[in-house]
């Protein structure tokens, strides 16, 4: 099946953005009843991970954490000055793959999709290929 | 082919469990001889990633290192308090895909495929689904 | 389609190797015109990842930052003394998944593949299994 987009406009520099619901909707347009999607980014600086849907304070916490350990500015090469983002996109991952089963995501009860920003605001773009079994 | 389930039980906090046999047992069920599989977990404090099966020291090691750089308390927001779990698992991942040659997983001679809990002890379960070429 | 392998002879400890260029050549070869491709390595002191082909100061920053987070030298049990290059090695990833459309790789403009040693001086290798739509 052909790849379709998801486009995302982040506000700030950092920022987890839930597309869960803009993929079940894609997989219900292709009709597919079992098979897998594979999300990818074609980015450098953003990230596509999986996690907690529920309490927002989870998303807070993932960013905290990640900037605790790789911080903004720091001894770094690179004169964009956005190093400390390659390497949490690199962290957090470019693709998902993800199950699909009897017309949904194959998720965990908790489980969203999330697109995680390192080094925003920008126009970002989410592909995504569903297979069928 | 439909998907399996490997049903696991935890006994403490963090512990990595080794799968490899569990998953090449799956693959000898399926007939399958060539093709690849997709390993993913409906949880989000817990990882899926591929390591060395032979000094368990790397275990120790591996859980010790990530317990370092991201520490059991701090300062979170999630009430839960278990952040450190869903970081952890964001940067192990939720899935691993794995060739499957001549009725076996292309694993390196060193490498098995790892449960990571990071928030146990609990049931969990991994999703094998087997697709043959 | 059977797997193919690239070959890979790393000259250092840490070093990070573009290997864009051989996997659109085994695209080429194999004549996919969409699909997606497996990239996937048999190691577990080393990842595959995607990042930033443009300014190479990004690849030193990438190593940097990662030695930074997980020193070679620490209180470690593993007796090869290679720990660190473990857990770089799950944090990178042991396999990428990347679309291919019109017979190339669904890339953005500034993302390359990335083999990524951490520790060389080895011989390795990288297994591509091409699938066609």
């Amino acid at each position: 099946m052909e790849i379709r987009e998801i486009n995302i406009k982040t506000n700030i520099r950092e920022q987890i953005v839930d597309i869960t619901h803009e993929v079940e909707e894609l997989i219900k347009e292709s009709k597919v009843i079992n098979g897998y999607c594979i999300i990818s980014i074609p980015h450098t600086t953003a990230g596509i991970t999986i996690n907690e849907n529920a309490d927002p304070a989870v998303k807070r916490d993932i960013l905290n954490i990640l900037d605790n350990l790789i911080p903004l500015y720091g001894d770094y090469e690179h004169i964009e000055g956005n190093s400390a983002a390659h390497v949490k996109a690199i962290l957090t991952g470019f693709s998902q793959i993800i199950l699909i089963e009897n017309k949904t995501l194959k998720l965990g009860t908790w489980q969203g999709v999330y697109f995680c920003e390192y080094d925003g605001p920008r126009d970002r773009k989410v592909y995504v290929k569903i297979i069928s079994d």
